[in-house]
């Protein structure tokens, strides 16, 4: 069976990791999304696509599973939305997810969503996170080891400080 | 002479309904654009537009008026906004608004605009209608019986209440 | 029993108009979508998507089938693009369609799928209908009144020989 | 040595023409970035892009300096902003800005970036004169005379005045 | 009285030169709108935006006429074509084309057209003088000089060279 | 060392193994971009984007390389096109490539570019393969066992012989 679950990953923390676990333990293999894979730079959204997929693949790799790691960008329609994520992902039998909206899409598209617990953790983590880094306060301890290397090698503490002064501003154009 | 009348119709509501009901004296055929058609499953915007579609063509049918109703698509570019709605909509002589934007666009574009007290009680009883669904009382009687029926075959108040769940992320990716 | 039969009617023309009637006689309810919305001013798109919402609803009003007329504009994404389909439209029971990238995306999507000789027929004449109109031809007796009036009415004929002078040029900038 | 400068100029005052002053010491060509080039009609954007082009050009003619003043249209994509910008702009070696993510943008893309304290005035005037405008209260002193001929000349106050009263609905969908 | 005349000026040549020329005698301000304005590094669109702004300029500039030179990005939507650009360009009163479809479009917006027989050999020398530089063969003397030095400047008959073996790809991703 | 090589792999065969195998000699990790994602369901780029993740991801588990498959929306503008890569890929030092468009876009974005006569021959086979398909030849010798046994799971020769017959209408708009 394969499982699919979506984040945005900005950054790939712990709690992300614990659900992982969990979800393993559950499905053959595993496709892991990049939500929002087109928006970086920002308070809220720091790192590109790419450099989330660099932390979720090596992060992962401890765990006995094979992974499927897919950024993907968003559309902004939300009635066609599964159907995006399906045509960007390997075919999966359940979802999971703890977000009312996704969880309502995937049902009302026939696809089965596993909930849990976990999934409110992992959110108060990502905003804790990145308002340490942009405090500069520790952090290193709230992400996998593998994570914090990407993170320090695109020197993304340094961006998060940086962009945070921007006032909220979302995009260059702002 | 035809007229234009533009709303979101989130749901079609008994504001409307005598809004249409008015414009109905004064033209021989309207057109009734569906606003933001792209966008459903949110809060504020919970159907989709063929759900409106069918709410507005059941609920006018009652009025002894041609009417076409027509799904427009958000562009998010005010300068070809009048434009885009003229491209989609059978030709109009006269534009229906109180929204002072609306107004200003389609006067610099040498549209007529007609302006009426009642649509200022059409927009409070949309966002009223909607918390009604979401906290679970009474609403039928805001909304003309087609549109009601509509509402219900698409479980309508069930998906409002679901993603009014996700404090007010309004895509799948936010 | 709802149906769904889409096409760029380009213009409107007697083929398609003895299609509908053939698909009046198998469902209670029929949607109209017209394809490729926000193309037009072309050899191949003349006619603005308002213009032919007009087309299509005035000439099938002499049936007795409850219709609705949707303008849906094209997404390029053919993963996606039932769903959009779907979400533009009245929730439909059955599609009609012979293009086979059609047929394919929506029985991939678990949509039934009804085939019809009558459709290539309709293919043919929409171009040739074009022709006839780009080089001063009779064309009058190739389309139902009601859509000939609205041809008229915008100087359809005029358009497109004006617009088939430009070298297949599709848009302003080319 | 070709400078670039970027603003959303809504409407371009005395802050930004005392910038542009300052940089023309600097640099022998200097490239104005008209930024939001799509947005408009709205409290925030009131201007659409050919108007700013036009208040910038009739501004700087009184500097002796080569200019050429560019729309440049969001791509809402942060990691390409640069890339966009570059394509729309003859080629510069330095870049004027105060803005942190823009500065940071700049700067991942190797593009040398000089700061002056001057921005920081030049964007509380952006807002106040609008806010000024709004409320019908004295504007012209704000902004050199060429920039306030134009807006005069597309009646700026008047629509500034009327969008204003939309409740900060920033499209005509919304 | 300010003129409008787009191209894509790919590159600038003498034959737009000539046509600015005849243009100059009927306007006291002239807007040169760069077509295509997001399309480059392909063999039909060589230059970019920001090249071909500095090649337009900088040629002008013999002529005694206020210009305005701006891009246009494309919008593939030819019902709101007309718009667009007027919301990209200073306010005009007579646009200059001899393409039909843009006529079209001008005339049915209501905006005065002006043709000249010299519009057909501009067209002829743009394809022409792109394959003179594919080839090889000579070239400088189709450009006026200060759009050549441009063109040395970008390395663009190199450009152009090595873009003409890719087999009519027209990005990167074909 | 870190390299990246794109394609569209519609399918992934043979050709594109070998190529890898070369590549896999000279880098430390390997990017493989999955061009023109978006695309799917037409003669010329029939699998979807997850489709062909998976066919990638299973067929290099051979070699001892850590790789990154990641799917590549179009974003249809040269000029930004290395810069969105490079937001969805793991920062790499050398990209792989024999499309003259491609290597001109990484090479003016300063990265280097490594050729192999090995490319020419991917082309071809990829083109010959779908062909084959289509005409239900045998094709299973032209690519890996995993590659062939996501083909067959999602029917992807049913597809391609099914949307072959549309005439080479690319969307299901056309």
């Amino acid at each position: 069976m394969r499982g699919f679950y979506i984040g945005r990953f900005q950054p790939y923390h712990e709690g992300h990791h614990h659900m992982v676990e969990e979800i393993a333990e559950q499905v053959d293999e595993l496709v892991l999304g990049i939500g929002s894979a087109g928006d970086s730079h920002t308070p809220r959204n720091p790192f590109t696509a790419g450099e989330r997929v660099m932390m979720v693949t090596k992060s992962v790799a401890e765990f006995d599973l094979p992974t499927y790691v897919v950024p993907i960008e968003d559309l902004d329609r939300n009635s066609v939305w599964v159907s995006h994520v399906q045509s960007m992902s390997p075919a999966f039998d359940v979802a999971f997810s703890n977000n009312p909206l996704v969880i309502r899409l995937f049902e009302e598209a026939g696809v089965e969503v596993r909930q849990s617990p976990m999934f409110r953790r992992e959110i108060l983590e990502g905003s804790e996170l990145r308002e340490r880094m942009a405090d500069g306060e520790e952090w290193g301890s709230l992400v996998p080891d593998p994570a914090a290397a990407v993170i320090e090698e695109c020197n993304g503490v340094d961006r998060i400080q940086q962009v945070s002064d921007s006032d909220g501003a979302d995009t260059a154009n702002s």
